[in-house]
């Protein structure tokens, strides 16, 4: 069975599924080496993440591990609701950030649970710029937009600073993407198209991060074999051998 | 568990992971509804498939029928390697066409065994323009590039038959793409990056095609409900009435 890395996150995990995503990049940098799972839940917090994971990653996999495996890699990759203000627009999606970090422990307690040996990397999630973000609702509702942010860098970056305490709280590897992506001059349009969402460099930010992390783990899809050989190992007069080496 | 459908090919297959590839797009097609699992084989004829069919399609699945599911739908999209010409430079491919199609209802006869309601696509190979195939050549070994042609599109043309009258026999749904290209006037460099790969408008006729026969089949994104509730399903005072809905 081909190793399996889950991508699971909120619209920024989902969308990365689209043309240029950095889910789709994986998936070719790891193509037939490992299947990559997207588990992106648009809108999602860390509060409604809980209730998929038992279904997303079930306990069951210790029980018939002849037949079933828990994915080699996962990140995690909330924040970007649960930092939307209280108060304000977006409410419904707000979670405290006590409890957002909270919420981090009980989805990386759970993996853990599920597989000593997984990869867990959480993501905190990109800067807001705030002008993006009003652009983008007055491109919806023109006068009838909010008048008052929904989300701030400066909160957002509190849920990033409490995603990467508790990343290194629980030992595990992290990706600060509020910070990354601020170093760069001109990031609020560049690496973001609505002031939340990631434009096609975003999404390559990502990528590049993930790899980088993952390859300082120990996942370096040049390290991995092909899950057959390649067409030019085959003898084509004698096929078999090919296949039976494979086997071994 | 997530229904899967996986496409089961050669390069074509394999690469539509690319950016622009018909596999990414189905992938987003399906997104939260069903997985694209892409197990393409560059170089790969059908009778070196039939050296993976038993681990890539384990009848076991039968065996433990409450943790693995066969997939709902399988491309089986080969023959383009089969037919490449026997004495010329991709000799080592070359499957002859009474062997071909053996190869391919072997395939299918294995997918049925394992699965009697899987959704079964047999894809012909694409048009060649041995034009494009030879400027490639050049382009890689100048004057030492091979002077015949080690493909033709009336052989291809062939195999493309063969495929179809196979997929006839069978009673499974086919997709005759080595006609249905050549519909459209420039084929030639419009669908083909190297006179046999696709371009991005090429990708768009396998995407176009497979949802195509997917929809008149029974497999429609637009019928199938997401894994877990959209988020605006979800009431933020009382979020598990939402999940609990869904688990009934």
């Amino acid at each position: 069975m081909r190793p399996q890395i889950v991508l699971f996150g909120d619209s920024i995990t989902e969308q990365s599924l689209r043309a240029g995503g950095w889910g789709v990049d994986l998936a070719n940098t790891f193509s037939r080496k490992a299947d990559v799972l997207i588990r992106g839940y648009g809108g999602y917090n860390t509060k409604w993440a809980l209730f998929l994971l038992h279904q997303l990653f079930p306990l069951m996999w210790l029980l018939f591990q002849d037949t079933t495996k828990p994915p080699v890699a996962t990140t995690i990759f909330f924040g970007a609701n649960d930092a939307a203000l209280s108060g304000r627009s977006s409410e419904r999606q707000h979670v405290p950030i006590e409890e957002y970090k909270e919420n981090l422990r009980k989805i990386v307690h759970h993996l853990k649970e599920c597989s000593s040996t997984m990869l867990i990397v959480l993501i905190t999630p990109p800067p807001i710029c705030e002008e993006g973000r009003n652009a983008f609702a007055q491109s919806l509702y023109g006068e009838n937009a909010r008048k008052l942010p929904e989300r701030t860098n400066e909160v957002t970056g509190q849920y990033a600073k409490a995603c990467v305490e508790t990343a290194e709280e629980l030992g595990v590897r992290f990706i600060n993407l509020w910070s990354k992506m601020q170093e760069t001059d001109g990031w609020q349009k560049k690496f973001l198209s609505d002031g939340l969402h990631l434009t096609a460099e975003g999404n390559a930010v990502v990528y590049q991060e993930v790899t980088r992390v993952f390859k300082e783990a120990w996942l370096s899809p040049d390290e991995m074999p092909l899950d057959f050989p390649h067409h030019s190992q085959i003898d084509y007069k004698n096929p078999e051998s090919a296949f039976q080496q494979k086997c071994l």
